[in-house]
């Protein structure tokens, strides 16, 4: 190491897939870096929805990304929100509490993966009413809300269907999921377990506003998706859009214009997408616009135009693509980013050394995956597509294989197979972060 | 059965040991028993303060009451508090939120066991700044709280000795044992982990009024502890009151009348006892009255005296001793309240059967237990009196073989064997049950 210079200073902010292999593919290079992130854990977001049904508990697809780093001796980990970006003065300003002073944190190269929300098609007050299982917070409200509503449904005669009705809006890969979880809670977990209600009569409607579920997985998995979803029991309502959502109803447009209206006190939301505002906030210190999803643009090498010392990546980025004419959007999905993490490292990595810039960044696509239910579960492969249980099955290895941490691999596998064989589930608690629930009704 | 007579219809409020064993026990009575608790789920209220220090996950020692009570058929389980108790029309009135109706719950036979609360020698106000490992959600809070200590001294160098010092109030099995666990943190688990603080330089410190740590524990136990917690770092400040609590400041003072001033963010409260709101509905439905901390005195054979139909039991009573001029006052241990679950259980089955009374309630006491950390423990069975490893082998064991549920047996074994090994805690997450942390400071 040069002391007499000093080393580079990186900052990433994002302790999520891209941040994470940002961070771990920078080690060989001679830099101080500072990782940012509001939560003290990486959170494996692909199983949030199991946390939310109660199949998983949260420190099993969480790993406090101090104990990742621990060995790596130039990160440090800082725990706070990031509330300004001066790009021209190169600091971010860290804010560690509402209350709290400004932290500023200089940077040389700053790399930026804030992730996506939920988006709302303009309906934002329709958030304080819907469920998310976007955050682990937001999971271990749903786990409460959902299993509240079985003992609300107990005690409420007047009030049964709707605490027994389940909408679950937008049928891509976690409206799926979440919909197979909660028909195989109420149709098989809690089956025997109350005296006034038969929770098999609980309904899981699952609204899409597209024709088909798991729309971006090639044909024929949707239909056998589909297929699945009708035989755990949940009622897929294709081509719905929702107009309404409220504290006991849901309404819906189908494509022919006419609207019904369900009753209801736990919508599930799981559709559309809006970046971080994290992109807004670059946007802005760039002087640059966002597109109507807040995603900023960046060039085919990751970099924000103008700026080649920051470098944005994830849910909350477009991608310029030489080859077309419009800037690239890719899947939300966790090996984009941390691909692309591994990359902006690289771009450091070359830019620290002094050598020539990398070629541009390119999508390896391994394939994709989604789990309907126990055994059930659909997977595109390289253009191999199979479904049932194969499918499950390569489900679950790549995601305990995924999964970091030896003990939370160790766990989740015990979990998984105790709850296959039995189909119990080991963490339905309703604590504190789903209270207030029935107050809102 | 005999169906031309209903059958006995039994109430039992709380689902913690006591409740927990008296519906057991009913199980072969002809009788429909309503089980009502606050929350969903029995606690395992001995390992608390373990989630509150990230050793264990909340579903690990907390179980579904529906769950257990699954195939026993005339069990009904409802969640929700009960807000009044009419001891002549024999019913108690249940809500199942503060919004939501009064639902009311006729009882042939009721048992109340409601468990107790912390005491704050009247300092009420002391309550929203001190921490608390009584329930699960408090114990996520603590989680929380001190997992974000660290994480604030890391950014706040002028707050640094305020965050990084734990005060412990009161030497009893939870203080000793919070104590123990808070030092191993800091100490151990989180030793590589920050990079402008070293945690090692934390302080813990145990407050107690009396001469001695662990006080029920005969000699030489408390003598032992107390070397084993100077040991792993935590400094016994013994003969000392606690005369404020703020939000960043405790005052104690000697039993000599010298005050001092302890600059900490941290305190966690585990002094007192009170009994849970309950033993006072019950005095003012029987025109009885309570003690100073708040139980209500029963018969020998735990009935509400005038009220034969109404037994309580647990933390929140005092128990008549025929042998004894005044009623006497059980210690706050499992073993106590399940074994007058069982013997409430027993009155009834009694009464229900038209046999004669039960003999009174005899304690048998099997020992106790108390941990400081790992590998040391302290034990008291029968008259043998031990400590250390072996100690910490028989609390082990004990503990397991207590626990409800073979997931969780399985799961807090392997987590167990894992952080003897390795010194790690996978549990970490500070979650939203502990935000608004900093805002009061």
């Amino acid at each position: 190491m040069n002391t007499a210079e000093a080393s580079a200073r990186v900052v990433v902010i994002g302790g999520g897939f891209g941040g994470l292999q940002a961070v771990r593919a920078l080690r060989r290079v001679d830099a101080d870096i500072t990782l940012i992130d509001r939560h003290n854990y990486h959170l494996f977001q692909p199983l949030t929805y199991q946390v939310a049904t109660g199949a998983l508990a949260p420190g099993d697809i969480a790993i406090p990304l101090r104990h990742v780093f621990r060995r790596q001796e130039r990160v440090r980990v800082l725990m706070g929100e990031v509330t300004a970006c001066d790009l021209e003065q190169r600091e971010v300003t860290l804010k560690e509490a509402p209350s709290s002073a400004d932290i500023p944190i200089p940077y040389d190269y700053l790399i930026v993966a804030g992730g996506s929300d939920y988006s709302y098609f303009g309906h934002d007050e329709w958030r304080s009413v819907a469920l998310e299982v976007k955050s682990l917070d937001s999971a271990l409200e749903v786990r409460g809300r959902i299993l509240h509503a079985f003992e609300a449904a107990e005690l409420h005669p007047d009030e049964r269907d709707s605490w027994l009705t389940f909408v679950v809006v937008g049928a891509g890969p976690t409206g799926v999921e979440m919909a197979g979880q909660i028909a195989e809670l109420a149709h098989g977990t809690l089956r025997k377990e109350f005296r006034q209600i038969d929770p098999r009569t609980a309904r899981v409607l699952l609204v899409e506003m597209g024709d088909r579920v798991l729309a971006s997985f090639a044909s024929p998995l949707p239909e056998r998706a589909a297929r699945s979803l009708r035989r755990i029991g949940v009622t897929t309502m294709l081509d719905h859009r929702v107009t309404e959502v409220s504290t006991d109803r849901v309404v819906v447009e189908a494509s022919d214009g006419t609207s019904s209206e369900i009753a209801t006190r736990n919508v599930v939301w799981a559709a559309g997408v809006r970046a971080s505002p994290l992109a807004q906030l670059l946007a802005d210190a760039a002087r640059a616009q966002t597109d109507r999803a807040g995603r900023i643009a960046v060039e085919a090498d990751l970099r924000l135009p103008g700026h080649p010392d920051v470098l944005a990546l994830g849910d909350m980025v477009r991608v310029s693509d030489p080859d077309a004419h419009e800037a690239r959007v890719y899947p939300g999905l966790a090996p984009v980013a941390m691909q692309q993490g591994r990359y902006a490292a690289g771009v450091i990595a070359a830019a620290v050394g002094g050598r020539p810039p990398a070629a541009p960044w390119h999508y390896r696509d391994k394939g994709t995956l989604a789990t309907i239910g126990r055994a059930r579960a659909v997977a595109d492969v390289r253009g191999l597509r199979f479904s049932g249980l194969p499918a499950w099955l390569t489900w679950l290895v790549v995601h305990i294989f995924y999964l970091i941490g030896f003990e939370n691999r160790f766990i989740v596998l015990s979990r998984w197979a105790y709850s296959y064989f039995t189909g119990g589930r080991g963490n339905r608690l309703i604590t504190a972060a789903a209270k207030g629930s029935r107050e809102r009704g």
